[in-house]
């Protein structure tokens, strides 16, 4: 499928998702719309995804399947200048794919549109009606499954979750993985957005994308979210860990990272805390381990600097752990695997 | 305020909201439904409430304000059987207040005859639109706060919340209850369901209530939920958890209870590792301790053995402890105080 993300003023630094969607999707990105950026190309910016034009509007764009909104405003709301560029997109014909709080289905302009010229309208932050609760049956799946958990918000959990699960099937291995969060759903084409169910029904949630996979891959990765000390998100992070009920957990964290991302007056724990706390929250429902750590060191400068970050995490967990993105991921994944 | 209550078939042992309503809130309750008990009273089953006709229908009803609807099956459906009851209620212009998962206000004849009759149907368990993310401040209202947490669900949160906060008032303090489920709502007059919020909104949707009342009392008893361990409910108490930042926690049990209620393959651990894992999970937010403990003997028929109970739940805890319905509440009020 040929696609276009939308990241007007958000190339590439503050659009995370349409740089996940990029680095991990399947789909060919035809280009990529930032007005404030047109006529550069994605390879003046970011290295590691295929390069693809970006232009100003719909308008400069060639045959696609579907535009994806690729950035998410603080609050998740739809931003009305974005309005000419999917109103062009379901004029085409083009699906409209959309991980923001605001559903854009539920938009009479983008509705009708869509239903005149045939296209879907894909918000995938809208949960399905028929989630329940868990029923206490993940740890029953014929899969090994790997949980990633943090110490933090936005420390690289999906991109650990894509990573591992890339390096195990590059390896061999029938690996999948189990989004549970906008990029990382939109990447796999599946899922259910965990932080937006009914709260009764986090771990139901999860451990029904688990039952439906499980017995169809040897691993399965599972993308967590939050931390299990976060003052706001906590919840999700605790639900998603008994309904999962992973074997092994890998504890990511990002370098330099003290204090709770936008709730800076709370200080992070001490890193081996997080190992005893997720693993002892989890014994009681399933007996799992801590047995890696994945450290995103994108804002630290020089390789060497990354490296004895890398080396002071390992030291810190006394466990294998890596870059996975900016160093080799053997280690790590030797000790999920 | 008037009520009748409505418990067709489940009064009193399968009627935990009805009781819980009749055992402590404000309103007189003239009336309790069930027809299979037409004719008996209240007294006739429980002791310890007002008493009140059992009725086999609203047209036994004299004058009521609302009929509240106290019992809720498995799934939390509406009953087709009620539904006379009900549309007796709205016809009469009484309110009716309902927790179950189906909301009345949403089925087209309830709201028809709500409308053309003036009154108002009251779905306690649909939270309001307006909630979001916690911001982290519930620590900083004046009043302490007193959270109970649980071994499991179905312990004796809600009544240990109660009776605690009951006790407190009798002895002269200003202690106010911070409802979270559909009981203490309905008991309190107010609250958000925190069971039904989006799980992004669990901790938020605690600290409204904290910030809103914690400045005008000084204490605050706020409603637990189900178990930090609880295979498919976890995510709701570790929300509670966060959101409300307790200054100190009261671990409810209930006396017999070894393995979790409804998910009976899986085993409660150890007492004193509730302890350890609440008060860790609370610390790098707000540092909080279980002071106390509530059990829940009521499954244990004699006084004797239930002295026996309590004796070997506080040896376990190491701490004060009490049934607090059973037996008098002042060692643990003094822990919590």
């Amino acid at each position: 499928m040929a696609i276009a993300i939308l990241a007007h003023g958000k190339f590439p630094e503050r659009a995370k998702t349409a740089l996940g969607v990029m680095r991990y999707g399947d789909d060919d990105v035809a280009a990529v719309l930032d007005r404030d950026r047109a006529g550069e190309r994605v390879a003046d910016h970011v290295a590691d995804v295929p390069d693809a034009p970006i232009v100003a509007s719909m308008d400069d764009v060639g045959a696609v399947d579907a535009l994806l909104i690729g950035i998410a405003p603080i609050g998740g709301e739809f931003v009305e200048s974005w309005r000419p560029d999917v109103r062009a997109a379901l004029e085409r014909g083009c699906d409209v794919i959309s991980g923001l709080h605001d559903f854009l289905a539920e938009d009479d302009e983008f509705a009708s549109l869509a239903a005149e010229h045939g296209c879907d309208i894909w918000d995938v932050r809208r949960p399905r009606d028929d989630l329940s609760v868990a029923e206490g049956v993940a740890r029953e799946v014929d899969a090994e499954v790997i949980l990633t958990v943090g110490t933090d918000c936005s420390v690289g959990k999906m991109t650990a979750t894509m990573e591992l699960a890339a390096a195990a099937r590059e390896r061999g291995h029938d690996a999948a993985v189990i989004p549970t969060g906008q990029t990382g759903i939109m990447i796999e084409g599946w899922g259910n957005p965990v932080d937006r169910v009914v709260s009764d029904f986090t771990a139901g949630a999860v451990e029904e994308m688990i039952v439906e996979r499980g017995d169809e891959h040897d691993y399965l990765f599972v993308e967590g979210q939050a931390s299990i000390v976060h003052p706001a998100y906590s919840a999700v992070t605790c639900g998603i860990l008994h309904g999962a009920m992973p074997d092994a957990m890998v504890l990511c964290h990002r370098a330099g990272r003290d204090v709770i991302h936008g709730y800076e007056e709370f200080t992070l724990p001490p890193l081996p805390s997080y190992v005893e706390r997720y693993e002892s929250l989890a014994a009681p429902v399933h007996g799992s381990a801590v047995v890696a750590g994945a450290l995103n060191t994108m804002d630290v400068d020089g390789d060497d600097d990354a490296r004895e970050a890398v080396r002071e995490y390992g030291d810190a967990l006394d466990l294998p752990v890596a870059d996975l993105v900016r160093f080799d991921p053997d280690l790590v994944l030797e000790a999920v695997l």
